[in-house]
């Protein structure tokens, strides 16, 4: 018998996107989908793969109903997560968190999200759910994933195999970031307008975005030591996709092939990363899959390592790494409806 | 009686946009415009505004009709703007050359072009016509004026300010460059296939784009000393525009309010740089003008100073400057035919 | 003197298009900007090339101090025309009114707009400024001009050769016209987002688009005759540019030279119309001018007319073509500012 | 065991997407893949999902290795398909041709193709396959299926219905076809440069689109009459995705009603077509999938009927249908591998 799941905010971009997949997947069935924007329409007549039968319900219904067993996918903003997660967690739910409600530190919270975490015990369970930079960890028994954002997770990915092999120093790493409009939600902004989008290219959130905490505690658990980033997103006129474009200050010595080789080593059995060499990592080619694609090299003369992570934002950035982060938690081969 | 000018190379997208500019000045008349592609063609045809009775001749053609007193744009690749120069320059045809045959050292052309340089002496006498960073230079005797590279442009202007105030340290900037596709011309190569540049953005040249030691070479007069760069151009789905994002070291005890200062005061009176505080620096408002737009901030928690440039490639980037350059030799108002 | 110049709804697309078009003319200047959505602004923040002084107020401080012999552009929806135009006709202020407002018969308000028209008998006296299908007209005395809409100045633009010719049937005319979003307007509706734009392409407002009744009427004027149009609206992903493609049905003996012809000789003196022959009428090549392009052929086989018309949306579909009837009321040369 | 394919054409737009979606079919396995293009290099590093020990061959190589019982799929142009084809099947390979050369009547090929068409025994016997105008056809015995083309079953979907019942008078129909750029494929032609498509719209082929006489013979099977059409197509400054609008003649009397039951009943079992009442047919929410959108509407005051029908061009337009017709050709659930 299938595996019942239900999504909290279900008529977001991620949302769609989970329904989308996991109308593929084998071994689960969703059971329950809340929006806040289409409660009481039919789920089919936005995701036509769902199952017939369901229509949206608001928040409230989808945890009226939220059974001991199931699982839940939280593709809702951090506020209406942190409310929701205890809620669901002391009802025998298992959750995947979407948001970044549970991905950083205590004191993070009100700097970085502005508010007080009022659920430190979860928090402190909570696990963080990269499967690449984490893979011995068994998920098996956790009652709450926080799955990571998309931005943070074409960094790590980027940038953990230099850290691993130790070959940067702690200079801040510059990250440049360049998002497609669906990583920005479909909130109804003028800045999102595709007059306002098209034919330009602007970075936002200057030394202020939220994924910055969660990219430094990331790298700091593989490099054993602090790591500071200065992260600068950029919104580019496409859809779907990510890049990140790290620039880290190579230890003495350091070679082109140290360098090439970190990267072959860290991801040689990973099934979602595919590391390039003579062509760049774009996210093109991997729209609409699971899989990421980085790419370092030495700037020798300048002395400077680049590295690159891309993905799609709303797969590998979003429904499919939580779809990932399922599959661990039940047990299931990591690749299950993911191919 | 108005200046006349002749336009080598007027059928990629500098070119058209030399015609379209210089239709518009009010002191200067094309009378003559070569291309590769469309030779024998009418202007017009492509260039509505152009003048009614030019029609496209070969390079040879328009070398033929060179005369003594003229002023020529060559926006040709640098190869044949370094066979067409010398030649031009003998006929006592001034010359502001829009690729990169007269920017570098002599030494640098082998390793970041791929050719020994063959006109040293022009060479050497070749004025570097960045205005807002050289606004003493005179150049109403100048024979040979080379124009800036698009990248360049934008990576000056962002970086110059704080260099000038003595603000960074001598770590290597990190500069990260996306680039609309008309920047890379019009040369009919498969990446740049509509199909291929939308829904995705990647990396090119890394480590060895030829703006690279442009850069270097203006950056360090500024600073008086040696500066290293490492630029990574993005190819990005839009048409026209361009935007620099860099990454720099500051000194010690540098403050946001001197950053903010050291940009302020550096374009006090430049007529065609925007610097921007609140909201970011971006080509889509400055497109289809001679505007750049500038911004800089320190991230003071991670330690790293962010400078933005921005401006239209074939504009400020290009066709703008050049008119710039043009008004200065030619003893003109700067700004004249540019707003 | 220059002669005085108010914007009302300056903050939309058309008004900071009217904007920047009147800073580079050289017989007005702008003295008021009114805008919902920036009040209190400096203008220049928003359109860098207006007067320096200029700040947005609101639609009632520009009423107020609308004073006898200036002109006002009222790019404001329909509903808001409506109400400011009579009082500021009373107030002896000229007007080009860039919305729908005066532009249909009273009868067709209801229907169309959703309103009843209260100001019939300005609207019996407005003119409706198409200058290249009513050239002989004398604005010099209009008090109200209704500029054209942007589907129906290039669906008139498209077939009014056609009908001036007599080639046409009264069968149905086919419009299909495609947008840019800018065509849209500011409104901040997730229709508009980027995410939903890009990569589709989606009818609209099908069977009931407001501008259907416009070209009607204005087709009528031309043909003698009632002419009934089907105009189907679809949006594009691109910020600015609409193209109409028309589908008539030919008079029996029509013969492809006869179509060529009329096109030819009903603009031959028409200055912003270029007639394409070999290459398709797009608005590419005139985007950021206020050129249209029309083309037209008959397909002999299946035995259609086919009538494209191209332009700007924003140019001579909204501010260029008001511009050209400010210069037509003030009885100055219709392309002053316009090249 | 599962049915061994093998595919001509492999590196274009739709050779690729035959690879990725054969690479999910449960019941076949690629065991052959050509191109011009890549010849020797590994297929998976195109198409990652593809089975590894794959690499591209000349079209003689994959003719050579060319097997009874083996099926292959043609992704090539009609020229070469024409060339190949009888060869394949006297070989005792069956075969989904994706070009033109099997849709026509003989006559049609020198105006449309611009050739005489060599193999008229196996033209006779090709059977077309669109599986939704044409269900109860049996495949399983067929040695050939021509595989309509992208424009041809948006344009055949959208319209067949209305003719199905009879509520179209003879007047030649206007399709309005408006497609993205991989439809035109991944010919390196200035035209379909990004610098050239984005931000515009044009329309191409007029009147001579080799379309046109496909739809007439597929149309005309459906009327049991003589059908004309003039298809306008006009490339989109999107990837993927094909809208076609369809303005039609209604017999005297015909309603509302009447076209949207005609529409309903047509596609009541079909499990590719959705058809849309409330909101428009678009590309957008078929992208990636084999679905197509259908809808119709009498514009009752104009007197045309208004149908649409949307797709993937490179899935239900291409690839997506040609495995609906492998599955019909091998006896297998029609949607297998579809979903």
């Amino acid at each position: 018998v299938a595996h019942e799941i239900v999504i909290f905010g279900a008529s977001g971009y991620s949302g769609l996107e989970l329904l989308r997949w996991l109308a593929r997947h084998p071994e689960v069935r969703v059971v329950g989908a809340s929006s806040d924007r289409w409660t009481g329409q039919r789920v089919r007549d936005r995701a036509p793969t769902a199952p017939s039968e369901l229509s949206f319900t608001t928040h409230d219904g989808a945890l009226a109903e939220a059974r001991s067993g199931r699982l839940a996918f939280l593709a809702t903003p951090a506020e209406t997560s942190l409310e929701l997660v205890p809620k669901l967690v002391a009802k025998g739910v298992r959750v995947i968190d979407l948001s970044g409600a549970f991905r950083l530190e205590r004191d993070d919270y009100p700097k970085w999200y502005g508010f007080e975490h009022t659920a430190p015990e979860l928090l402190a369970e909570a696990c963080y759910g990269l499967p690449e930079i984490d893979r011995s960890a068994d998920l098996t028994r956790a009652r709450l994933v926080a799955n990571p954002g998309c931005y943070a997770t074409a960094s790590i990915l980027a940038v953990a195999p230099l850290l691993a092999a130790d070959l940067l120093t702690d200079a801040p790493l510059a990250l440049d970031g360049k998002s497609g409009t669906t990583g920005a939600g479909r909130g109804v902004k003028e800045h999102l307008l595709y007059s306002e989008v098209a034919e330009t290219i602007a970075a936002y959130r200057l030394g202020r975005h939220q994924h910055t905490p969660e990219i430094e505690r990331a790298l700091a658990k593989i490099a054993g030591r602090k790591v500071t980033v200065s992260l600068t997103a950029h919104l580019v006129p496409m859809r779907r996709g990510l890049l990140v474009s790290g620039y880290a200050t190579p230890k003495h010595g350091v070679t082109a092939e140290a360098v090439a080789t970190a990267v072959q080593k860290f991801y040689r059995d990973a099934r979602f990363v595919r590391v390039k060499t003579e062509r760049a990592a774009e996210p093109g080619p991997v729209a609409y899959t699971n899989q990421a694609e980085v790419q370092a090299m030495l700037d020798e003369r300048a002395g400077l390592v680049l590295a690159f992570g891309a993905l799609d934002n709303l797969v590998k950035g979003a429904a499919g790494q939580a779809i990932q982060n399922m599959n661990r938690m039940l047990g299931m081969p990591p690749e299950l409806g993911l191919e």
